[in-house]
């Protein structure tokens, strides 16, 4: 696949992800992938992003740098919304947050094989650090 | 700057970096930089990555992924090293740690200008927690 042809594919993920089209992500992403040293089938890959938008009903995925090479895609992604339950070890608070993702993909024939994903956590804390739901997780 | 001279430039500055020449950057970066929306002169630039290495003797760069665009490159970096001094407000345990930075660069005139980085401070934290110098910071 060539790179425009990779990078157009990510953003078809992300306009499914913005569109909360979790349930059908089979032309993004294979039957089985790995998250960050976890393996997860489709399906619960699936819940896990599902899980996200449900915690942060305005979540919204705003790539603001896109990278693509022969299998490989990394995305630098921005996100200001409102958790209104607990998320990534954070209870809520009220608050409207902002903060960066920085995420590589291993792509195998064209559907997502590997993701591995770094949040600004120190980010998160700062602003959401007093709802702290697990300290020190 | 042809996508593979700007590939070839990082593994350059990469390089100066495994090899310490920190203050050596000037074919690298600018006069002037922007660290995670922190303004630096090349220097205090240079004297923080100085810093790193001084705190942890065996920091070396590992580039496992690397793509790039025409002013932009993704970096995905392992490291595997034991710091000896306080770094990144943790204490140093005797622990030799692994983790990951993804970092993604702006360049102008085949110089960096801009660095968003993250490092995986969740593994650093589960490796080194138990000599966190600054708890929550």
């Amino acid at each position: 696949m060539q790179d425009d042809a990779l990078a157009a594919q990510y953003r078809g993920y992300i306009a499914a992800l913005n569109t909360q089209r979790f349930d059908g992500l089979q032309d993004f992403v294979h039957d089985h992938v790995v998250h960050n040293d976890r393996e997860l089938s489709r399906a619960e890959y699936q819940a896990m992003l599902a899980d996200h938008a449900d915690a942060i009903p305005d979540l919204r995925y705003d790539v603001v740098s896109l990278l693509a090479g022969d299998d490989e895609v990394a995305a630098r992604i921005l996100f200001r919304c409102t958790p209104v339950r607990e998320w990534a070890g954070f209870a809520p608070t009220g608050a409207t947050i902002s903060f960066a993702e920085h995420a590589f993909y291993r792509f195998r024939a064209g559907r997502i094989a590997r993701v591995w994903s770094l949040l600004d956590t120190d980010a998160i804390t700062a602003q959401l650090g007093g709802g702290q739901a697990h300290p020190g997780a």
